[in-house]
């Protein structure tokens, strides 16, 4: 597991390499100016880039000529989220971690609900090393550029309600993208996606440790991809994904985007203690975009065809069967829009 | 947490020390004497008594006058199990974990779920520090005469029927006691306490990782008194609690107990992996005693009175409400008989 903290201010040494570049600007500035600039070897200048990258810095080394800063970090950070932040924001202030990287947030994020972490505890990271989605599916990953965190609940539920834990958190996720940051076309895709112009942004993994009759805790796992490029991503999702930034054409910061969600969540979890998944089932209605779609739903070795008619008072998807017409409730699968 | 594992032959010189004590018999002998008769200082002597201690054997310190031999260790023991294990019994041979003592078996089974460990891993200790029964309960666990242990299990299903494997568990566990074991009057209570006499002798915690949709693993831990006295036990627990050996008058071999109940729960695992939990349904009444008995139902905050009428095809208690008279089922919660 590689797992770096984000926190805390960079030594003296780095800032002074970090100015240097800066001062630079486009030309490379070599490691042996550096070394003499700092006191330092050129070996050890190498060390120092590296850790700098791990901090976030987009610094480039071109051959025998030297280096240069293409970027500095805008890892999400409690000071930089706390101007959108408010009362309602489900985040417990002592318990946020950022991450360089990490191998999963909802690894981590799990450990410290193991360990007696509270509600509203948050693990933030700018890359995962075995990021994942539902079913165990890899989760690409990279630094820089996306949003990767986790948050850990406590509800009082039983184990077969947690799947509208995961609706909760597409809703507040939906709400956030559509009305804070203005993103046009998107849509919900039952259960855990949230497509724009039919192609894959964010994810959600929900995951809880119970018995059987009650939840001891879960923790709700968000991916979304900000300020990438398509053409970055592997082949495979080239035609299945997008970022907010390619669909857009605006960039957007982490750290807002972030705070904006969890006091999304805040609201709508608190309408979920009190009022069950009935209150949220038609603002769900209003960001999906399910009614009347033709979807193949895959569940186990099982699959067919239908239409989508609505969602229940459970959250499970209604879907008119094609081969016996009868309406069916799918209570979990892979649905595909057709 | 403290943790030791039981596995593993002992030192030459801790051989020797046991030797020294067997040879003794009731008459003390002196940490001088030991010390001189092995070579080691009586500093020495002492850190290897707290070591053999650790290891289960009973070792009384008498002031002034030495140590004397009370008791070997009958830890379970692979090697002491493997008389009683057979083709059906459910347990990975080379992920057997043997704890002289550990925090909590369910918690080390879970740990080694989470990373990686097949179906199969079994975990016993032979003391708990922080042995937990449903519902964060404490479940006391002293050395040297319970059983405490945990199976993974990784079945392909959904959350909401885990229930079903801590009924399952409960069946192979009661059938062992009553058809290996010969005990008499003994009963399951749904759902997953084992009462002789209408006292408590055996409990089944089952935990689960899962997303909403399926499960990850499944830990079942077991808790079963076998050879310890009741008077020996926390107040509280004397009037409602029991053992194998108070009410049998008889002491039991926990190794073959324990292999015993592995392939009973192989047994009924492959009858739910292919014919769901139909096929235990029948045998869990037989040894269940609920049908026509008046209950307490306490679930949450709610709690009503009524007659329990048998249990449903998902394993559901069905209670008639004495308030209503409606038939009710029962999902989850504590059944007190009255």
């Amino acid at each position: 597991m590689v797992e770096k903290m984000a926190k805390g201010a960079l030594s003296s040494l780095d800032e002074k390499l970090v100015a240097l570049l800066v001062a630079h600007g486009e030309i490379p500035c070599s490691g042996a100016a550096i070394g003499a600039g700092l006191g330092i070897s050129r070996a050890a200048v190498w060390k120092h880039i590296q850790g700098l990258r791990q901090r976030g810095y987009r610094i480039e080394a071109l051959h025998r000529r030297g280096y240069r800063l293409l970027g500095e970090p805008d890892f999400p950070s409690l000071e930089r989220m706390q101007p959108y932040l408010t009362a309602l924001s489900l985040l417990h202030p002592k318990q946020a971690y950022f991450f360089a990287e990490t191998d999963s947030t909802n690894a981590r994020a799990s450990q410290l609900a193991r360990d007696g972490a509270p509600e509203g505890t948050l693990c933030c990271a700018d890359a995962q090393s075995g990021g994942r989605g539902r079913m165990q599916r890899v989760w690409v990953s990279p630094a820089g550029e996306n949003l990767y965190f986790s948050v850990v609940l406590k509800p009082a539920i039983a184990p077969n309600d947690a799947a509208q834990i995961t609706l909760l958190a597409g809703l507040a996720l939906a709400q956030t993208l559509r009305d804070d940051l203005h993103i046009e076309d998107l849509y919900l895709k039952w259960p855990n996606d949230i497509l724009i112009g039919g192609r894959k942004v964010a994810g959600i993994l929900t995951e809880m440790m119970a018995e059987p009759e009650r939840v001891r805790y879960i923790v709700v796992g968000v991916g979304v991809n900000v300020n990438g490029r398509v053409g970055d991503m592997p082949a495979d999702l080239q035609c299945i994904a997008t970022t907010l930034r390619e669909s857009s054409g605006r960039s957007f910061d982490r750290s807002q985007l972030l705070a904006r969600f969890l006091d999304r969540l805040g609201y709508w979890y608190r309408q979920f203690l009190q009022g069950g998944f009935a209150p949220l089932r038609e603002s769900w209605l209003q960001y999906g975009d399910i009614q009347g779609r033709r979807v193949r739903v895959n569940f186990y070795a099982e699959s067919f065809t239908g239409v989508a008619e609505s969602m229940d008072q459970n959250g499970c998807l209604l879907v008119t069967r094609d081969d016996t017409g009868a309406l069916t409730t799918v209570v979990a699968g892979d649905v595909n829009l057709l």
